[in-house]
């Protein structure tokens, strides 16, 4: 494919669930062109079919080793799963270094999984943007079920789980105090909690732990009713019941009325990242047009950040 | 401090160095009123004195270990140190379960270092913004150093390192290819590479890897010539020499000529995140006038997210 392929034959071959296709357009929709937002629409209005999870956690936690095996219980009763990486420490989204361990993992080679990384540069709300594009892209390409992998540090990374119908929060036993605090900012999204490696010594406590810190009565914890499971994937414990738990929590969500909530706060997440990054694409416009002087200014210290913002603003509006 | 001190007040305080009106001014720079614009741009023509240096690294790094040493040094010669902890794994930013690790530390119930946590809420652009005004409230309230320590994960976190006049890197040894991976985000940003816990046994190996990957040919490497240091904690080792190299580099971006595009780089930085948190508020004060209905629109799919940030964005122009 070294020709431009117009959009119009791009979404088509898209629907038709032609994966060199899919690749094609996911790229574009990262690179925001103006030819792809023609596209992008058009998918939009054919997807929503597909069940969107979001899977979060610290970097080790295990995340990537449970989208596999998830992926690939999924796959034994016929889904097609697309895996989309925010993760940098994803081996999805690696480079050379992790190739050997995607190879050997539970879905290695299968043609009924899709995986794709988002590149981790530019405006995070732009990457936002084109991970729900992407989520998009795959869900009109065929795949019932879209994993959004994405690491639980970092706000902007946390926020992606807002694009996402379920939210499973994976936290690996015996981390420590330091990562605990890391868990704190991500807890409450969870509509799923898995505590991983379950076959790990001290998993029993973290468990425990947990299990303690959700009974506490504060900020709305009681009427969201998060659940918890036990995963190992080394020997499959627990993840048939994760499987349960994510189709009850689909069942919900896709739910005209139930649903309509969460649905409704996907549609405000996407509306705003979209908006963010129309304005912030304006923003780095100015920027690149009539920023120069401006920061000349700033670190002569001739003024102040604030005015000089406001006038690189006039350039936006 | 039950009253609201007004904004001139608080200023004339914090030039006095009074801890309390510290405290008080970055409270408000995060939750971003207009009352402490005044004070901020007031805070902005006093500042440029100190020396602002980042610190990030991968989380479990010993990044808060190495930060309580150098600040410890720091003081041994005389200097205020003030540390703004934008890590949601540091033990400065930490609850109650971490306190006891603050109070072990170097730096403990020392009067001339002051430690403060940034809240990780709102838009990142925000947070940096209020980052820098914390740096200059710290700057102006007499503190000569100031020490942002950042997590590196995540890359709105990562380009906190453009606030600081120079960027020292934290990599532990063996932490194996998943955290590498999170790590080539980060490398490049380095004036100084701190390969930490070099009482490890692995740890050569990781200073050797380290170098090797510095000397490969790649996007300007040669250019910036980044130092590289090992350093443990636990014995001392490599301490003096970083400071060394601190102190060369603070001479470097400090100098009218030499140093004048790195200062000129923070100031664009520094211009772009406050425009950033200027419009996203104006975004978000349209989303709470108007987004509702879009919103709603959307989750009927009775409109595509494009169209609908457009018109969000007709009400913020």
């Amino acid at each position: 494919m070294s020709r431009r392929v117009p959009s119009q034959e791009l979404v088509e071959r898209v629907t038709r669930g032609d994966v060199a296709a899919i690749a094609r357009l996911i790229s574009r929709a990262e690179s925001d062109s103006t030819e792809a937002r023609e596209a992008l629409v058009a998918i939009y209005h054919r997807a929503g079919a597909a069940h969107v999870i979001g899977v979060t956690g610290v970097p080790g936690g295990g995340k990537s080793t449970l989208v596999s095996e998830l992926a690939a219980r999924l796959r034994q009763r016929g889904s097609r799963v697309g895996i989309v990486a925010v993760d940098p420490s994803s081996p999805f989204s690696g480079g050379a270094i992790l190739g050997d361990r995607i190879r050997m993992s539970a879905i290695a080679g299968d043609p009924g999984v899709y995986i794709r990384s988002m590149a981790a540069r530019g405006h995070f709300g732009g990457i936002a943007r084109a991970t729900c594009d992407a989520v998009d892209i795959l869900d009109v390409g065929g795949f019932d079920t879209v994993i959004i992998e994405t690491v639980g540090v970092g706000q902007g990374e946390v926020a992606i789980a807002k694009a996402s119908h379920t939210t499973v929060v994976v936290s690996p036993p015996g981390l420590g105090d330091e990562v605990q605090a890391i868990k704190s900012g991500i807890l409450e999204i969870a509509d799923i909690h898995v505590v991983s490696k379950f076959d790990k010594a001290d998993a029993g406590r973290t468990l425990n732990d947990l299990k303690q810190m959700l009974a506490l009565p504060a900020g709305g914890w009681a009427e969201r009713d998060p659940q918890v499971v036990a995963v190992s994937c080394m020997n499959g414990l627990g993840l048939d019941e994760l499987v349960g738990l994510i189709d009850a929590h689909r069942a919900v969500t896709f739910n005209a009325a139930a649903g309509h909530q969460r649905r409704l706060a996907m549609a405000d997440f996407r509306l705003r990242v979209t908006a963010e990054t129309l304005l912030l694409a304006r923003l780095a416009e100015a920027a690149r047009r009539f920023g120069a002087p401006l920061a000349e200014c700033l670190e002569r210290r001739d003024s102040n950040p604030y005015l000089l913002a406001g006038r690189l603003l006039e350039h936006c509006l």
